[in-house]
């Protein structure tokens, strides 16, 4: 079971709840981007269906409970608690922005609203979920954007932070512009288009080059992609070329990509091979495709692995989940962290997107006109109203919220943000919870 | 099951192999530290017992054998290879350093000997959960060696890829150095020690911050950590020390660290309270740690999160997983990668620790001497030949390993590469098998 996929202190803090006396105190948690990573202007909000599968799924064994039980931090701790964790399930309410919505510094991806027990648990779990993958989805549109059309294609679950979090990055990837990805399981799991070429291995295992690629196109004619770089990328084209069609071309993984590139297309075209196509790979990231694009060098695909999987630039986002509302027998406390860097604002939000800012409100607020109310209910009572949208949809909607905001916005280095205005109930609030909290 | 979680090549390559006749072949792959990552003198050696479970649990279900045949990579393959796949288990031979030994550039860590499909296949796992543990255990020892002596918790789960990644992390961080972890999961599973403080959730949920303080120490006693910077952090202090004892002490999380250790130290003296301990956290790494310590600030224990858990100025590693041999019906042949930057060593090898160096030589080798042989047998024909080492072992490994070596390899900048040399017969190998592949 997952309960005790979580920091320590959710459960010490739950012990210390459930002693307090406040088990039935109703919580409202935001999950916000606190800052967007360095030289991002946007982050593409993706995750929410691990982060739905983990809430239904929330529950502790009797192993899981009677570990914790023996920790000295729950020496005191009376066995009611232990009890009632046994029984704990998610009764609460999620809102979230649909995944592949672009949003901003400030804003809330994910609201969650439980007694404060069940709400406390989850924030470890939710964090982890929702910053990785947004932080993938978003290096994802980064490079999609540089290839300028090229097909861009995942290739990094060898250098991702585990095998899950190459499956997840690579569901992620996808929705964030990448057009498949050599990963099966995440197309087992989720749909996402599945590719690959061949490895060095391939070529090695056979007494020649020339005899590995034979063997490669009789298996996949027309897919084939030929790795011409195990011995001399150029003597390694010539073969692959003297092979003639059917092949999807070649692929090129070492060396000075650019000056190879150029010669592989004339080897290729003077072999009469004008539609095979030149994938390259090795270490690239957003930059490198740019310039390569902006060069000219015949490139028609390029497969990204390592940058991309680990969001090598930017590998971590400062993503937090605060407590915004208490709900203590009836009567709403706002609550926030006071702080000029860290501080949070308190209430229970949603966001309203307009054609050229944003507005940060009251959840309550109803904006009139044609704005969108990124923050949509998800689970109500414990239970998902309906089913969530699939990668292809969430891929979808990236490439639309994209393509709605200011083409700047994505370029690879920091511009003006977009504004995001706080909403005069808002501005009220705050001002009126920091005063009585200090 | 687990045959999925790999890239696609692998498996188009597995059918090719099939097809090609060469399903009897034996490879030997080796996963080597290519390179160090940035400013690194050494990687600590981590995630063997993931590649055992993964290995010893290789396996397709008949849902996925049906997902593979319905690519249109696999169009062209026979029934048999799908036959083959449903029925397919690792009966090679496995070869590790042990978890926590200091490895070099151009060290093998793993060496996978079995039927070429068989030890295709299992590449981008094993990459994934070598580099990953490896990474981090490493980052850990960085830090932990910065702190000079004081306990570092790892935090960072929240900023991990993935809550497994979170778990993964915590497990190699011990093994690294840390004292312990938040990671629930991480004692559970691993039995690394567990630990943890209070959120600001818990200090808003309460009508005062005293009032949240008096429930964590009646629920805690001196193992209560009291988090001060919830509004300010000095006026924090003060009622955290009026409480009095019992206390551990106070987390220091946001600000200037160092000034408000400083001052936070003197109301705590001031109160009485001399035994009541600081710790800080809040975006750490090992170079504001050093600092801290060469400044005498007083700060008695550091909680380290984001960028212990992505490995954060270096959040990838060069490790590579490459054919060295392939024995075709009793005859070996050597295999190697040509090329000055990515290059590989043809043939099974051994690497020999001697006090000033090591010597990396084919695996058939004796060295006469008191040196260690670092890569031993773990898998044999399918099967694990003793239980793996615990993580208390590994952690006691790393600390005897880097202990043994120059105290500068440990300096947070690239210092005089630890030689490794090669021994004559290995040297012959390589030049022999390169003139044939030339």
């Amino acid at each position: 079971m997952n309960g005790l996929l979580t920091d320590l202190y959710q459960l010490t803090m739950a012990a210390g709840y459930f002693e307090a006396g406040k088990s039935r105190e109703v919580a409202t948690f935001e999950l916000t981007v606190r800052r967007l990573p360095p030289n991002r202007n946007f982050v593409l909000a993706c995750g929410l269906p691990q982060v739905v599968e983990y809430l239904l799924g929330l529950a502790f064994s009797d192993e899981e409970v009677e570990y914790v039980r023996t920790l000295p931090q729950f020496a005191r701790v009376s066995p009611r608690f232990f009890e009632m964790l046994r029984g704990l399930r998610f009764t609460g309410d999620l809102f979230a922005v649909p995944e592949g919505t672009p949003v901003f510094a400030g804003e809330p991806i994910l609201t969650l609203r439980a007694p404060v027990i069940e709400a406390q648990i989850p924030e470890t779990y939710l964090l982890a979920a929702v910053a990785f993958q947004s932080l993938i989805a978003t290096k994802a549109a980064r490079i999609v954007n540089c290839a300028g059309g090229r097909p861009v294609i995942e290739f990094g679950t060898r250098r991702a932070h585990t095998a899950e979090a190459g499956v997840l990055g690579a569901r992620a990837a996808f929705i964030g512009g990448c057009a498949g990805t050599s990963n099966t399981l995440a197309g087992f799991r989720f749909s996402v288009p599945v590719m690959g070429t061949s490895g060095h291995s391939w070529v090695m295992s056979f007494a020649s080059e020339t005899e590995a690629f034979r063997h490669l196109q009789k298996l996949l004619g027309d897919n084939a992609v030929q790795l011409v770089d195990t011995y001399d990328t150029l003597e390694g084209t010539r073969k692959a070329a003297a092979l003639g069609a059917p092949l999807w071309g070649i692929r090129l993984d070492s060396g000075d990509i650019a000056t190879l590139a150029r010669e592989a297309r004339k080897i290729l075209d003077g072999a009469g091979m004008r539609s095979a196509k030149i994938m390259a790979s090795g270490d690239l990231d957003e930059r490198k495709i740019r310039a390569f694009v902006a060069g000219g060098v015949p490139i028609d695909a390029f497969g990204v692995g390592t940058d991309l999987a680990t969001s090598g630039d930017a590998p971590s986002m400062g993503a937090i989940y605060k407590l915004v509302e208490l709900d203590v027998g009836g009567i709403t406390r706002y609550t926030a962290k006071l702080g000029t860097e860290k501080g949070t604002l308190p209430g229970s939000k949603q966001i309203f997107r307009l054609a050229d800012h944003d507005i940060l409100a009251r959840s309550a607020e109803c904006c009139a006109g044609s704005e969108e109310a990124l923050l949509q209910p998800v689970i109500l009572g414990g239970r998902l109203i309906e089913p969530l949208p699939g990668v292809h949809s969430a891929r979808k909607r990236a490439a639309e919220g994209l393509a709605k905001l200011p083409p700047e916005l994505q370029s690879l280095d920091t511009v003006a943000p977009w504004p995001v205005r706080h909403s005069a109930e808002l501005t009220q609030l705050v001002e009126t919870a920091r005063r009585n909290l200090q």
